[in-house]
């Protein structure tokens, strides 16, 4: 068989001219050739297209312990099935939260006209208790900053709803660097409420992360300190919080909060674990994932219904090439990701993180890959170069070094486990994310397909490399 | 007084050294320097960005019959007071429809997990009637004309919902003809209920007119049909309308729909009529408008307040610098544009149109005007080119001849009253338009003083005229 030898980065070549080592072999020419087989079918292949329209569209939102979230387990399994894939559910414990009713309004301001009143959009931050069924009435007391609420007294706070009006950093998502801006705000609607009830607020409102200016509300998980009082959480669209801190520049504002969701008795559920068997070292294991579950207000197209038909799609193009690889490639689709992170905990807890060779995720849309994050020793990078050379003809030919490539995986990272993502060009990721706007119509085919692609290839070739990674 | 001679379209100019004609004189070198004064003044004040705010932020949603329509009719007149302007109101009998309570809900489709829904986001078309408050059950049936919709029989329609999925065409409001664009899908939303309603179907629901691709819900007036069935009316968001055509691909899919809006006896409100006086000729009106109602989902930023803002910024702009035209420069704040149609009719029947020498109106926005929108005689042009040409040097010296020039003021332009609107950068505007998401953050504070500018200096011009417009 005729083998290549490990393509080290043009840095060191010179290295090479002057120090003339051995050269490890990395991929056989023929491992090559089929990836390129796999890439070329991955671009016009429309399984993951469909897959995806099937979980957002046919199942609809899959919340963690909704109807729609076991459908999608035994949905994918199914399908894992057909493909003639060893499937087995991972049995999980979940917190199951559910919505209720959700409506906000200003009943006083500056300027109002009798009898008025003006609609607030907001959404209920997930985990949030609720009001009591008439909905609470406060003042509210607008902040940018931490730092700004605690500059405030009790006195001021006591029996008022804190609103965190803090802005999404546009720039700073336009330069491809959305996760940044958005952990800049998501500590908000994470803490926010806890740090509000030190005070003695008494409900809190978060500026909706995200970058949409369409009077979207942007849900996402929120969590109570231990020893504070809960209070109801919610996040409210960057419009509301605009005209909120506009009208309480010139007077008092109160709004009619009501929020009614429940959280019900933990429930069951299941990661769905699906093998492709290895021919040559099937105990070494390449995991290709995506998670499950949704938000409940959009149908979790990108987040994260994308992630899950990019894995489905990387084990049926090995099918429909008939292509087995030398180590396992196994489908996780994670539970629970978006609010409790069961899955992604349980899964590296009883799946012996030490068996894994690698483990690649998408969960940040499906838009343009420039390439792929890797989370590992930099000692790897000569060995993944090879993949990335053949990823570079469908413009995905970066590598980009991060301390962690995805959500779920992160899990595995944190245990040594090299991990991968694809790189997504993010910039608009964040306009739809978590919100009613995240449908389906938004996922692009060949955008799509790219990420297949992207996936597909590279889980063939580190299960098919020939020497371990470096780890 | 030095006076300049006419300036004619650069075509013109060998006509003229051809035939040496007398050349009428247009404007006086003095009112050119203050058009020019009132350009630059216009362009660094924040009164009309600041009266925008207070009608969208203070005021709010401005539905005719509203306590909040009223509220703006009577802030506006005390604003022109302010500013020692003759005010009156103009009464009128106005229709009285309010929103109420508006849900979707899938049932029934194919691949639904047991147990499950799916939420439907959509808005009543205004004048819808209720449905009953359980709500109506029926299958929908999804069609993309009524070319199509005609080809079906009473069989196929009785009983059901009618879906017009009708695509708003992006790429021609792309090239500035965001009207053009929006006319093909809004004669749905108007007269869809009666085409459906003759074939016996139950509801109609139309896919939302304009671009915005964030779950929002496009609102506008509809009408009824004499004589055909009157059912009720509802837009769903252009996402919903892809998820229902979809799902209906692979089986029947049947909807939960609640609407309880309600049409209340007609009431009384009123156009705000506020006097500039001319100093020479006080009977001839130069008309500058907007309308100050708005739908009720957003806060009618863009629709209308900016406008009612660029006519009150007009003659803010002429007090501020003690400038009195020779004509009257009229504000009038028309009411009941969006459901009725009420103010600007009967302005045409009782202000007496002969009277008009000119009517301008800003009702598009207030994103950066590439000029104006001329409606009137040809001849005329030459008569403007001069006011382009002050214009030109804010990027706004197009002119651009349309049988229209804005929606209010087309009752004056019917009866040969030369009209006139800011000719907008359309492009974006109905991303936003009668939708949650037009709210006082879209306006540009920068672009909407180029068109307060713009209407300023126009106004002016027209107003100190030294001949009568061609008309």
């Amino acid at each position: 068989m005729k083998k290549i030898l490990l393509f080290v980065l043009i840095l060191s070549a010179s290295i090479f001219a002057q120090n003339p080592a051995p050269t490890p072999i990395l991929y056989s020419e023929k491992t090559l050739e089929e990836m390129r087989k796999i890439q070329q079918a991955s671009l016009v292949s429309d399984y993951g297209y469909k897959q995806t329209a099937y979980l957002s569209n046919n199942i609809g939102p899959r919340l963690t312990g909704s109807p729609q979230a076991e459908r999608a387990v035994q949905y994918v399994a199914d399908e894992m099935r057909k493909l003639g894939l060893e499937v087995r559910l991972q049995k999980l414990t979940v917190p199951h939260w559910v919505r209720g009713e959700e409506r906000g309004e200003l009943v006083e301001w500056s300027g109002m006209a009798a009898g008025s009143t003006q609609r607030i959009v907001l959404t209920a931050l997930g985990g949030s208790i609720a009001t009591d069924e008439k909905g609470l009435i406060a003042e509210i007391i607008v902040v940018e900053s931490y730092e700004e609420l605690n500059r405030l007294s009790t006195k001021n706070i006591e029996g008022k709803i804190v609103l965190f009006n803090v802005k999404f950093d546009k720039t700073l998502a336009e330069l491809n660097q959305a996760g940044a801006a958005y952990g800049q705000v998501s500590q908000y609607r994470g803490g926010g409420a806890s740090a509000a009830a030190r005070l003695g607020a008494v409900g809190v409102l978060v500026r909706s992360a995200g970058g949409s200016q369409n009077r979207l509300a942007h849900t996402g998980a929120m969590r109570y300190a231990n020893g504070v009082k809960q209070i109801p959480a919610a996040a409210v669209a960057y419009e509301d919080a605009e005209l909120i801190a506009d009208l309480a520049k010139s007077g008092k504002v109160r709004m009619k909060l009501v929020l009614t969701p429940k959280t019900l008795p933990d429930t069951t559920s299941y990661n769905v674990i699906a093998d492709l068997k290895g021919s040559e070292k099937p105990d070494e294991i390449v995991v290709v994932s995506g998670h499950l579950d949704s938000w409940d207000l959009g149908t979790g197209a990108l987040d994260d219904a994308v992630g899950v038909a990019m894995a489905m799609q990387t084990v049926y193009i090995l099918k429909q090439l008939k292509l087995q690889p030398r180590r396992t490639i196994r489908v996780v689709a994670f539970m629970n990701e978006e609010n409790g992170f069961v899955g992604a905990t349980k899964y590296a807890e009883e799946e012996n993180p030490g068996k894994h060779f690698a483990a690649i995720e998408g969960d940040l849309g499906a838009s343009h890959p420039l390439g792929f994050i890797f989370a590992g020793k930099r000692e790897a990078l000569p060995y993944l170069q090879p993949i990335a050379n053949i990823l570079r003809s469908q413009g995905s030919g970066l590598i980009d070094v991060q301390p962690n490539a995805s959500s779920d995986i992160s899990t595995l990272t944190a245990k040594g486990v090299p991990s991968f993502g694809p790189w997504f060009d993010t910039r608009t990721y964040f306009n739809y994310h978590h919100t009613e706007a995240d449908t389906f119509d938004k996922v692009d085919p060949k955008e799509l397909a790219e990420n297949c692609s992207l996936m597909a290839v590279l889980a063939y070739g580190l299960a098919n490399l020939e020497q371990p990674l470096p780890r």
